[in-house]
């Protein structure tokens, strides 16, 4: 492990960004999105995903400095094609298009093709969840599920992202896969030697496999709720709510159209699709803030089965994770991301993130 | 078993509402969403709560023959008091309100308050399909969840649904419950003398357990997902989601303060909460339907892991089960529940259903 300075991370990506041509605003945003990952306690979407992003602009399957465009609106609705732009750059803009709206009508739905990948939906939701509205963001990606019965992959990992403010300085804070796991828990059984748990994962025969060697060639991930017998056809169907929401109704790539996972920036533009959804709670009872805020302190202090394991409100483990990031100061990157980062600065010529020795 | 005509099934429902006092536009609508539950094969929605919304009615806990009253709105979202009415007559007048502003602005946003369980969240959702739009339906429900960690159940089943139409008589058909599984399905492995399943309920201690009368007895539902390692805890931020957009949102009662599940119709009015959302496809991208009915028909070739479980798309088995009754033109009953209504018409002087011996 080795420790960075927040500040010093974020410098690095939006310098790497901007050497590959981003304009400094685009690189600024798509460097704050990972850099925020990483102080969420979320490292497969934070700097991780750095070499990515930059390989897609290199390969031109990304043109960063675009502008998105929105092609077709109504009072509460906006259609935008992202042109092609960084992932930040179109979510910014789209969720302050279904921010204004809600401010208007009560209810603003955004949905967005020609997109790429656009990292945390959490931190998209929360983007409307800052103006005191209830945020939603969603997203496909590229075919990692496996639909319930499937030997082959069909849909992405999907996430459902919603955030909103409460009173008393809460929030319900909710960002999930929908996948039993993502591929980056399923790495790290397997750099720790470990099986994997039942519902993670399946082998090449659609069976579930705790091989996690098998797992992840396998790039079959089970849905929420595993296999048939507990409920993953809900997983399976949230998966494909969300692509209903985001491909099927923006006309980007959808399902089994979207690209495959990678690194290389081949395979020519991504055409993601997102959906972003702003509401208004003033629109309904008054006391929402004070409502939340009671529940959300109601299920920590639930009796917990295991007295060392008390009961989490949903975004409690980021909560702790970006208070204890902003108290050090720093990050904490694995040994082969600090390497990777120094291979991909000395390629970019750009100065090299300064790394302290972790203890 | 006993087998019912259908259309007799539907009669007797509405005659045994409309006997303790139901107008008879309330009571169809409420028996029609009970026979469409036994219809689409979820017999747990269906004759089996009949008696739960009688006994609601004579204890005064339901008062039918009110009106829901919309309290607030905007362009696009409504604030709605149902005054106590059945849940089937506050849902449609609340759909109808968020599919005019659909048509209007493109997305509608109701949330309700003062309601009374609103039966299949699926057949809410269909409404708004049926009218070209995407429709979304979610209610609270009485505490059976045990958010992860917790030995108590603080969160109801909170379902989700979303329907949406797609071309070539396709259709995106989406209703879960956001715990593994339903109460019915642990009752039913406690009937057939079978072990409970990794992931389903919890025991006393806060504990998954197998033993079916212990999980029954506990009435401690594992969320979605199961246990902590499954990300069972997705499945409990899903069912909190559930609860912002109902009872958060709208000021009924939400989470804890939701009475306890029973048929005896004590404890006063249920001061349940909806959400019901609709949107007009026709705001994004053109052949948004063509593209569901493309992805819904990949999905049902994906090569099966066990060549006879053919993989199905959302609501595949809701549909075959529709066919099959319309086909039949009969629903069948449990001996038990047949028993129990003719004990219902005994005792509302109404006319028993008449049963044909199932073969």
């Amino acid at each position: 492990m080795g420790k960075v300075a927040t500040a010093e991370a974020y410098r690095f990506m939006t310098d790497c960004l901007k050497a590959v041509g981003a304009a400094a605003k685009a690189a600024e945003q798509q460097a704050e999105l990972l850099i925020q990952a990483d102080r969420l306690g979320h490292p497969s979407h934070g700097l991780n995903r750095l070499e990515m992003y930059i390989n897609d602009i290199l390969s031109g399957a990304c043109q960063p400095n675009n502008e998105p465009k929105i092609l077709k609106e109504s009072a509460s609705t906006a259609w935008i094609d992202a042109n092609n732009v960084l992932g930040a750059t179109v979510s910014h803009f789209a969720m302050d298009v279904a921010v204004t709206k809600a401010k208007s009508t009560g209810v603003g739905w955004v949905t967005v093709k020609g997109s790429n990948h656009n990292g945390m939906a959490g931190w998209w939701a929360q983007k409307a969840a800052d103006k005191g509205l209830i945020g939603m963001a969603f997203t496909n990606t590229s075919p990692l599920l496996a639909p319930t019965r499937s030997k082959q992959a069909a849909l992405g990992t999907n996430p459902i992202s919603v955030v909103a403010p409460a009173s008393q300085g809460e929030s319900f804070y909710l960002d999930m896969a929908t996948t039993a796991v993502a591929v980056g828990k399923i790495e790290m059984q397997r750099r720790k030697g470990q099986p994997l748990p039942s519902g993670w994962a399946q082998g090449p025969d659609g069976r579930e496999t705790t091989d996690a060697d098998l797992g992840y060639n396998t790039g079959c991930l089970m849905p929420l709720g595993g296999g048939e017998q507990t409920s993953g056809y809900k997983g399976y169907g949230l998966a494909a709510m969300v692509e209903l929401f985001c491909g099927i109704s923006s006309g980007a790539n959808y399902g089994h159209h979207v690209r495959s996972w990678s690194h290389s920036g081949e395979g020519g533009p991504a055409n993601l699709g997102h959906c972003f959804v702003a509401v208004d709670p003033e629109c309904f009872a008054p006391g929402f803030g004070d409502r939340l805020a009671e529940a959300i302190q109601h299920w920590r202090q639930l009796e917990p089965t295991d007295p060392n394991l008390p009961v989490l409100a949903p975004g409690d483990k980021e909560k702790k994770s970006a208070k204890e990031t902003d108290e050090r100061g720093t990050v904490s990157y694995v040994k082969q991301q600090i390497d990777s980062s120094a291979a991909l600065a000395e390629r970019l010529k750009v100065k090299p993130m300064d790394v302290m020795l972790d203890n």
